[in-house]
């Protein structure tokens, strides 16, 4: 079949607030393949992704992105493929590439799962989609006694295991880092999982982390996750032997293979976190799951918002049964709560399933994306390279 | 001072073609701070670095770049390099930010550099500028025959230097690139500095690239800049030794010092290739000269549109006296070529010479700057973003 249109949506909370929280906003991606509708989403800044699509060409491998996906044929994985490799290729010079790339690719293996009547995870090679354990992902309170209220509310939702993160954590002194640690150990119990997130607080300033070893090592979190930016991987390996028992997390900011290869051959990590939105999409991620596997690095989707990104992140590591702690949105903003009619909700063991339907087999429900859908439009030249679509 | 403004003018051709040429459209920035004005270059997608400058906030690390650079104090060195950990920090979800970054961070060192009545390569440090042996960079003709011709052409207007990229190369059979790089030993003569690009043709296909090292020794090659993309450092490190003793050149791709410090330590590079317009500015290209000479690689800048852009990628490696081969673009084009009145030409030696002024020495023509302007409007939940600026 040939990929006859690709729309993009911008959709919005009424207000955007300065917190860390990335469900605020989204940019979801229909793709119109013969008579079959695929859905996608980058987790990205949806004006960059879509002026990425639509820019005027301004050399040979610096066209929009749009030209190397309209058009194409669409029978097979291998078609994915193809389309990944001529859009990083004709798109190398804009660096917002591989963002844009995430949801479109995750939108034609939706496409591609309903045509074929397969869910993607068996179009990726694998025979079933194992149960995964989600970790609620929750941010630091303002205070410690916050952070232990928030602690003790996922427990009371029963969930297993609890990520903190972003919030002071790091900003301050270590000792009020070590309380907010004590108190979220204190809320989830002595069973549960405890994930820390620093959210590349010390950019790559190793002293800093090594600072709070000892109180991560106390608390007896699971992981200490990004430290550092993407790229710092000096910086991650002078940590990783400071920090254990403790692993070392990272990798969500990768946006290609290479990136995320690099993380796992150097940077002393646990644990390689991906996610489908950002690294280029299902098919890249698929690579990176291949790739740390047989290396004893566990792959973790990378989630934060939609359970449509949910279900794109977790179909790279559906089939490794070894690899069962995944992320899961706990508090997204009500458009990313809404944006699916379908939900992926954890079993009565409070484990999660991915649906075993055609695609993804969640998708964007039509009412939500009305309500929410930003007014946009890009002209250039006189032309209109962008207007908002219609549902 | 306070940086007041800061605009962003989308420049083109009127018509752009799909060819290796990206001097057919710019993005220029200005930048007034206190009563001195900026100017800089991104060697980027306009419309995507316009994008990114002007977005709407997502959440806390994904705001518009804008939202860390107007309204900041620029009084030293010490500001510009506040002001792009800053925004690094702030668009850190935007993985256009470090193009963007680029022609602010230019920008901002013209206008300091105005202020301090200094040229910016003493702000870095340098105490002259040493002069450079420019290399015509030009493309390899569709047959063998054109290339001979362009490579007599660049010899008989003096130049030592030339470099030959693009067009079939690596596309066809070795014996076809063999017949090309022998073409253009012959137009250049023995005595010339024969430069090979590739472009990225060969992505990290390693097998394709070994297949051509024997020609490119026969011709006596200095380097071959690029067989594979920037982040294939794998790749890279497994040519070099089959190379010898031809050097391995790359690094245009990289947009941030991590990228640019592993390729130096880990791609067997004996050339690093930095384009200001891209790496973030001259504070990151300036680091990674810093990083590179003493490690024994050559710095050399990548240019290939205006004379403004080439004299914010001399500044970096401006007062490091051995490294003495810089790109020089030959054919831009006709708004490229016209950008700056001043211009930085050959002396009689063929070397060329950093302006002695304050700033970069060379300024946008505004008559240039009216003629190639671009109109553009961004308009997003019925505000306008953006829209092109007058001059």
């Amino acid at each position: 079949m040939k990929i006859e249109s690709v729309d993009l949506f911008y959709l919005s909370m009424p207000e955007v607030r300065d917190i860390a929280d990335g469900s605020q906003d989204a940019i979801v991606i229909r793709v119109q393949a013969g008579e079959y509708v695929g859905w996608g989403e980058c987790d990205a800044s949806p004006l960059n992704c879509i002026a990425s699509y639509v820019c005027p060409m301004s050399w040979s491998v610096c066209k929009p992105i749009r030209a190397s996906v309209e058009g194409q044929r669409l029978d097979g994985p291998e078609d994915i493929h193809r389309i990944g490799d001529l859009v990083r290729e004709n798109s190398m010079d804009i660096l917002q590439t591989d963002h844009t790339l995430s949801g479109i690719d995750i939108a034609l293996w939706d496409a591609l799962g309903k045509r074929l009547n397969e869910p993607v995870y068996r179009l990726l090679g694998y025979d079933r989609a194992y149960p995964k354990t989600p970790y609620a992902s929750l941010l630091f309170g303002d205070e410690p006694q916050e952070t232990l209220y928030h602690a003790r509310q996922v427990r009371d939702l029963g969930y297993r295991a609890a990520k903190f993160g972003w919030g002071p954590f790091g900003h301050g002194a270590p000792e009020i880092d070590a309380e907010h640690l004590h108190a979220a150990r204190e809320g989830l119990g002595p069973e549960g999982i405890l994930l820390v997130d620093a959210g590349t607080v010390w950019r790559d300033r190793v002293y800093e982390a090594a600072k709070r070893c000892e109180a991560l090592q106390e608390v007896e979190a699971t992981w200490l996750e990004e430290p550092f930016v993407s790229n710092a991987v000096e910086a991650y390996s002078a940590l990783a032997p400071m920090l254990l028992p403790v692993g070392l997390a990272g990798g969500e900011g990768c946006h290609d293979v290479y990136m995320a290869r690099r993380m796992i051959d150097e940077a002393g990590l646990a644990y390689i976190q991906i996610d489908a939105g950002r690294i280029g999409g299902i098919t890249p991620a698929k690579e990176v799951a291949d790739y740390a596997a047989p290396r004893g690095i566990t792959y973790v989707n990378h989630t934060f918002t939609t359970h449509l990104a949910l279900s794109a992140s977790l179909q790279p590591f559906a089939g490794l049964a070894e690899h069962t702690i995944c992320e899961y949105p706990v508090e997204p903003s009500e458009m990313s709560a809404r944006l699916t009619s379908e939900r992926i909700l954890p079993d009565e063991e409070g484990q999660i399933h991915l649906p075993d339907a055609p695609g993804l087999g969640v998708e964007p429900d039509p009412e939500t994306l009305r309500e929410f859908l930003v007014d946009a439009e890009i002209r250039v030249g006189g032309q209109v390279l962008y207007r908002s679509p219609t549902i």
